[in-house]
């Protein structure tokens, strides 16, 4: 870990900044491969996918999202040195946030922002809001196609469950992506809709499960100890906003399963299972990577909830800005991102102390 | 993040080394204050908590556990330079590990290992042996008791679940450290230990739920976005071995939670509930830091299992070496240390930024 | 060390991006303590003193130096989260160069990058330009000022030497921002005037010599081993542009001193001399910091030179773009934005492990 | 830069604990690739270059320098998990240092570290001791070793000058090994065994001037801005006890001489000259990089001088224990090892991003 509570990556290193209501958001990029062709046009449309404003099951905030390529790039590639992404804010409506400056919202980071750095940006959750996932999307869309390019490998989300409406019992990959909910069964779609509608109408919120799984990452990637695989994911998931919860694999079912149940056994065809979701030891296994992520119902609320003010007083909260009842369905390209993030980020350091993936370092015979 | 893969923390680094049957294990602790006193008997004290051979539950093998101190000390107190902590192996037995040299244990990091590297240390795992988590538990223990001199914090862990036996429903503190589960209801040891009993007839092993808390943490500890104080807790939770899932607060229960049940409301006299585990935000509310983890079962069986060798040739594996039927139990200790060398960092990183907890900045009026 | 390579600082994290010729260049300040007030105006003074164009000795492009300060300010004050700062490219004049895109300029960047990343920005040397270092004088505004608040310290750098120049033989620190050549003895600028005269007729280039001095640094800066403040000043220093040599205190001239002469004797009213230059054993001694660094003439001459194409054939090159005669006049400014960033560094480091300056860790009695 | 203050490194990073009076003195190093063979002897032989005792003109402390190698090694080669070497402190007399704990030696780190820390260890330096150097140079025989075996690249270091005894004049490279100075001029070779014998008469010390070169290089090591090349072996050597200048190629001459001098010219054949030192915008360019490296003399002296107590009365200073009169002449092979490390770390930090050294990444056609 190092001391720069901004920046993500081994040696991929992604550092954002930009609060939600300031004037942009951005993102540096060091230690990219130089040579990879991308437009700002196929970063967009990744970032489109976590959008605001594009259904109405979201917060209807309207971001055009066109993000500038400041430096790293000569001639449509990447040039080895950092990737400066930014995003300026087009839509932040600072007005509605004023009424609470004064007041703490159950849920958010407002008290504790308040009382670390005795003072903070209230506009829209300032540092903490959501807004800055969107250069984790941006860097990522880089990372994903890298990943794509080189190794095959592909990186795919979903929504598992929205508050008690399980989504993923019938898994068909081609519907992720054509219904708002980034619902993976097309017949629960409807459902949702409805469900939806419901809360919406309650004034409450909900929580999420997203899961998200990389295909075609080689045997190798990660390292002992505190540089595992999956402790990168755990804190690549935790680190998104709303985050409560992150598994591997079976997750929290291994503490009811017997071992003779959840170790994966192996065959000359490959394993048998992946209990383990694709990470052995802080190590890829060549199956599948497997994540679940648990996202908290949305804290900002029409319904009024307990609060004190900045004198401590106290006081009864209504917020009535844009918010998405449930912030796990935006949640979903994000989860994508740090996955892509992390995985090409053990692929450079596997690469770095190893030499390229398959044929080891020459010093090692047979 | 570092590159450094072996080292855990932002300002306060601890790097660890050796392997389950090499000749010794250690840490090296950076950026520790100076002035701690310290012996180490009370090192080797908690370590004994963890250590095997003490129950009839958990591995017999038998480490004196007597740990050198190598740097950092003088007359008793840190020094403020690297502390250096050693452990010699002394009941290491080789010979018990010598026939799987060639095959890969399902659940194990043989397989990803042996690919990585192109060559293993294949007794009793080597580095990814669980033995490397006594150092972490050495390093807690002069974290632990800093923040109990400094800050007050207390950190305790216990047994929640094992298999399918759920054992924190009555909770009293002082009953964990009485029994060989650190199960904190007096009335359920009886059952675990004929549950452990039968478990150890049939030849499998299960899984089990590990939580822990800090008390007494102040507000304003940790960091923005990817420096959270859960993203780090999440890593360091990920890092300690068979872990599958780590959750903060109330974790995969948000999924079905509404956002007026989780959200906790705020009153002159605190918060009304805790759904949040004491961070909002990345950064501590004063409530305490509740984190729960998920152990995988054992993977080293006596029970027959399939595999292949490093030859890729079908092989049924029987695991004959000490393990425990539950790893879960003897993690404890290594949860409250891995909790409380996280807390430490970020109090020592919030000094940096923000001077001393409680008055901040002299930059900041009021 | 990270492996970030375009980012600065153990604690106080600068990451830098932008290109000579690209949109914009920034920065990113992670770590940087609340509540500093400081305006764009006050930072963009600093700029202009290391800006091009403000004298007949340096380079012509004119550039306007707006800073944009994106984020980690609210109401004027920093707010803890990550600052961002940014700057048009506004006089970038791409068709100087377009002539040698297809030649290595001798003793610039563009073989090495070329070698290095397969490809490469060449216009006005891409990220090896000097045009980066301007964000180290904006972040260095902050430090310099918030250094000064807290602690007093003031940081001054001066021409030492221009080609077989000497310029401080008389010192007077009143004069030294009163020139264009930051020279510090008001007699010698007539000569320095003549002299530059001639080297740009002559169409050559010139070395050159540049000091810098932190006074009111405390007791106790610095850590050891590979953190020591020297080390950090050495790679501080190191990583301007032209950049061939770093001392601390008497450097080159310890080699040839007695022991009886270097080592600073110490009486109750203090040091007797300071050869150290303010540093023992890498920690401040209370003692003003003096670093010394020497800069290569400027590569970039409108004289024909031998160099190759990237074809590999041989060509004479001439390099009609603006350039300085003497790229160290215009450094002073970036060898104190240096300097003082990196005494901020520390300081916040000795926070962390130590508490604040002073009273110690109040484990530590007496 | 990490916070970890007594780390070195980017990818491949080298950990040292221990004091001079100490149990032992270690080092961790993580990152290092798998397969390479090297043995505890092999590692010995390096540290012998270094150790004291070998000659009447260092320090007469006599050390074994028996390294043991604690983990990261399978069946005699290395297995890609953390390296831990391991050398009892078996020479060290503390009672010699004993009557200077209550006071501050000119020149030594004594007075910082008390006031730093509040404490220290006083016995011969404690953590300040040119004793840890030994385990850089034993981490780095593993380096030297894989350079040679991987890249064919060769570190050679000799002692340019002594007080002012030039002893470069005539290099011949076969000579440096063969006598206690590390001389290149076998003619020069007896007047610095008179002129040292002269210098342990008069109880006085000189500097050194310690230059170091690597052969075999491959272009395109390196990296932008903070991660330079030459930024990185800039600290490497300040980070050597009693270092207080280090210079690139041409380092101060650059200072007067001319852009048409300086900058090396390029012809099919390759550089004209070497005046950058192997290095041009901080990646290397195929040609030798060379180092200096200016050694302050020993502040330790049985000649009287003044200084302070504890209680800052002052007092006379006299010390009797055993010292090199030129620091310089034993830290020819701690020159060799930080370069090699430092070369070292910057090849796996290049297969990172680019992958290996030639072929560059697949994306880039051509």
């Amino acid at each position: 870990m190092s001391a720069a509570t901004n920046a993500f990556g081994r040696v991929l290193t992604v550092t954002t900044f930009g609060e939600s209501h300031g004037p942009a958001i951005g993102c540096v990029i060091d230690g990219f491969p130089p040579g990879l062709e991308i437009t700002a046009e196929e970063i967009r449309s990744e970032l489109m996918r976590r959008a605001t404003g594009q259904s109405r099951h979201t917060s209807q905030r309207k971001e055009k999202e066109e993000v500038q390529l400041l430096s790293g790039f000569f001639e449509g590639r990447t040039t080895g040195t950092p990737i400066a992404l930014l995003i300026q804010n087009t839509d932040a409506r600072s007005k509605d946030y004023s009424k609470i400056a004064a007041q703490f919202r159950p849920g958010h980071a407002d008290y504790t922002y308040h009382h670390k750095y005795g003072l903070r940006d209230y506009r829209g959750g300032g540092r903490s809001s959501a807004r800055e996932t969107a250069m984790r999307v941006a860097a990522a869309a880089l990372a994903k196609k890298y990943l794509r390019q080189q190794l095959g490998i592909e990186v795919t989300g979903w929504m598992a469950q929205i508050g008690d409406q399980v989504c993923d019992e019938h898994f068909d990959p081609d519907v992720i992506n054509t219904n708002p909910f980034f619902c993976p069964d097309a017949d629960k779609v409807p459902e949702l809709e409805a469900f939806m509608k419901r809360l919406w109408k309650s004034g409450d919120s909900v929580g999420a499960l997203v899961k998200a799984r990389a295909t075609g990452v080689p045997v190798g990637l990660g390292a002992p100890v505190y540089g595992k695989l999956d402790v990168d994911l755990a804190s690549a998931m935790m680190s998104i906003n709303a985050v409560k919860g992150v598994e591997i694999g079976a997750g929290f079912r291994s503490v009811a399963q017997k071992g003779t149940e959840h170790r994966d056994e192996i065959t000359p065809d490959g394993f048998l299972s992946n209990h383990a979701g694709g990470v052995l030891g802080g190590i890829s296994t060549g199956q599948p990577i497997e994540v679940a992520v648990a996202f908290k119902p949305t804290s900002s609320l029409r319904l009024p909830g307990k609060t004190v003010d900045t004198d401590g007083q106290p006081a009864e909260i209504i917020t009535t800005g844009r918010h998405d009842p449930c912030v796990g369905i935006r949640a979903i390209p994000i989860v994508e991102a740090m996955l892509a993030l992390t995985v090409m980020d053990h692929y450079l350091l596997h690469r770095a102390q190893c030499g390229d993936v398959g044929p080891q370092s020459p010093l090692i015979p047979g």
